[in-house]
């Protein structure tokens, strides 16, 4: 059974492709390209890193003889993007040239700025800007896989002067490697990506940052929010610091936000402090703080990019032994019920897990029933 | 096939149990306690809710005629919880008292302040604070379960002058509906709830604020860290406002510890955005800030409260379609594997998933290679 085949049947990408960067992102790009017949050049300022990318099949070392060309990815680290960018598009005159770095803004402007200084020549409508938003707990080629990019949305981001072939080739490639094109400018991008993936960090952090010396019996009280909540807390500190400075003024101005809403919530904290729980202007500003978030969270688009949907959860006690859960979710399949989503929580201290279980709102009381009806114990959530 | 039966095979608890309060905290505990074999009587002042609890199984309503209880459980709403454990200390000279309340130091400050106040002979040895960290995303006893406790911890607060047999009458009774009780001091867990519960949810609703006025092309590049820092954003601001006025001055003073904290990822983000990503001082403290968070979320205990313990994880796409991801499970459980956590993840616009497979370090080579060879498509993290 091949489980989850979901390369496209059609491949728009007329090759070769060159790769510059043979990173996790470039070797893994080189990876899923080839799978999808498409031809892939690679290089990189490392011999080593290159040999290893060409070893593992990302693509080939070209030579003097190879085919020019039609599309430039460079994968380099984000510090030397524009630069390889204006190179690129110097060396191969006929190409398409994008980058994947996860900042926009300041390469758009190094790239547009170079190209002015350096030649008037140059023809810069032949650049576009990009970001796959993949995963990236690794790094290096040996991280490589052809599937890094599958289902991940992958911003596509041209600059004014862009011409729409050229848009069109990159969000081509983009879908060829199976991920879902989107269009944005440059600062909207940054900004975006400010709020829904470098704020979070963030917040990871600082709230982990506050369990450091915290007593041992309290973590001993840590829940399944806490955990969700610090979950990418343990993301690597090089590579965060690098994102982090890249879009320093966006990040700054989304964590300044939050400062003044937290700034907002200290205030009847303090008045119910010293003045008790029923202080006139405590419980108030609160509740419609909390119910801020309600409304923000509610904002987040479900599963398939759709809009938001509230499915109903279904919790149900699984012990913890090989195959328990499994065989919950194989009845709850038997029950011709679809998964939405699910989580697991566990609890100190105990050999026994809760599996939320979300599903759409109609099959919630029927789907409690056919589980205990079928030996589950299935709780209040 | 009972899946999950954690019912205690002895229980300790001499009843009668009077439980006052039938709202979702009182009412599931009479279920557990009744399901255990224990008798329970119950109170409340509003004579429509006690009808409810009565009906639903979670107890008798006690007459003349009743046998005085062994132990008191006060399950009030928090800021009517000390005068209703004064008047069960009165009313029941022979019981052990206990009330369930989220916040502690208050509540025992006001029951000894006023056992002194009102009468001298008032036994306050038989008082011992509690509270159990069970789920209360709903409430009312509509939404009681007898399993709200199973695998959760239940912390046990005796005060000063609590005798040790009361404290016994408590960790038994918490036992025997299947929680893991913990003994603190009262001062002790409300800081502990303050950092791994009230923290976390403003760290939560912080964030998902910050979404309420956010673009929806922002949004939709939404992955799933934000889905994980966000989840519980989505709690009752109702109930929330009330546990944070409760426990106003720890939660203040942690969420200043975070600003401070905060305050300090601004300065280098600031330099950044002015001075350029190189400028000296921006990428240093950004990355130690980062890998303070790592030490944070490290401390963290894993499942079953031991130490935390570092969990290899292996990543299969799943698609979305009914009895995949049970498909998945089965085949890992037929691997001999014993599944320790697991994740779903959904990305926009596509109709596959990623799971990822928590499984201890020795597990996941050899996962990965059996899950390769039956078909499935095991991608990197």
């Amino acid at each position: 059974m091949n489980a989850a085949n979901n390369s496209p049947a059609v491949v728009g990408t007329l090759g070769p492709v060159k790769v510059i960067g043979a990173g996790l992102l470039g070797a893994s790009l080189g990876l899923a390209l080839r799978s999808a017949g498409v031809e892939v050049q690679l290089a990189d300022a490392s011999p080593q890193a290159l040999a290893l990318a060409r070893d593992l099949g990302a693509g080939e070392i070209p030579d003097a003889a190879a085919a020019e060309p039609a599309i430039v990815v460079v994968a380099t680290p984000p510090d030397v993007a524009a630069i390889a960018v204006l190179e690129a598009l110097r060396a191969h005159p006929g190409a398409v040239v994008t980058d994947v770095a996860s900042v926009k803004a300041p390469i758009e402007l190094e790239v547009l700025a170079g190209a002015v200084a350096v030649e008037r020549t140059l023809d810069v409508s032949r650049y576009v800007g990009s970001h796959p938003m993949a995963g990236r707990e690794r790094s290096g080629a040996a991280a490589a896989h052809a599937d890094l990019f599958a289902g991940r949305p992958w911003v596509i981001v041209p600059h004014a002067g862009s011409a729409e072939s050229a848009v069109l080739a990159v969000r081509t490639l983009a879908a060829d490697v199976g991920s879902a094109p989107v269009r944005m400018g440059a600062s909207e991008h940054d900004d975006a990506v400010a709020l829904v993936s470098h704020l979070p960090q963030l917040a990871a952090t600082l709230v982990a940052t506050r369990l450091v010396d915290a007593p041992e019996e309290a973590l001993a009280l840590a829940g399944q929010g806490l955990r969700d909540v610090t979950r990418i807390a343990a993301s690597d500190p090089q590579l965060w610091s690098t994102i982090l400075v890249g879009n320093a003024a966006p990040v700054a101005a989304v964590l300044r936000q939050l400062r003044e809403d937290l700034d907002q919530l200290l205030e009847p904290l303090d008045r119910s402090a010293e003045h008790g729980p029923d202080a006139p202007g405590a419980t108030g500003p609160l509740a419609q703080a909390v119910a801020a978030g309600n409304r923000g969270v509610e904002r987040i688009p479900g599963k398939h990019g759709g809009a938001p949907r509230r499915y109903s959860e279904v919790t149900a006690l699984v012990p913890d032994e090989p195959g328990a859960l499994a065989r919950l979710l194989a009845e709850v399949g038997e029950e011709g019920v679809n998964l939405e989503d699910l989580h697991l929580e566990h609890s100190a201290g105990q050999r026994v897990g809760l599996a939320r279980i979300s599903v759409l709102p109609a099959a919630a009381g029927p789907l409690e029933k056919a589980l205990e009806r079928r030996g589950w114990q299935v709780v209040a959530p």
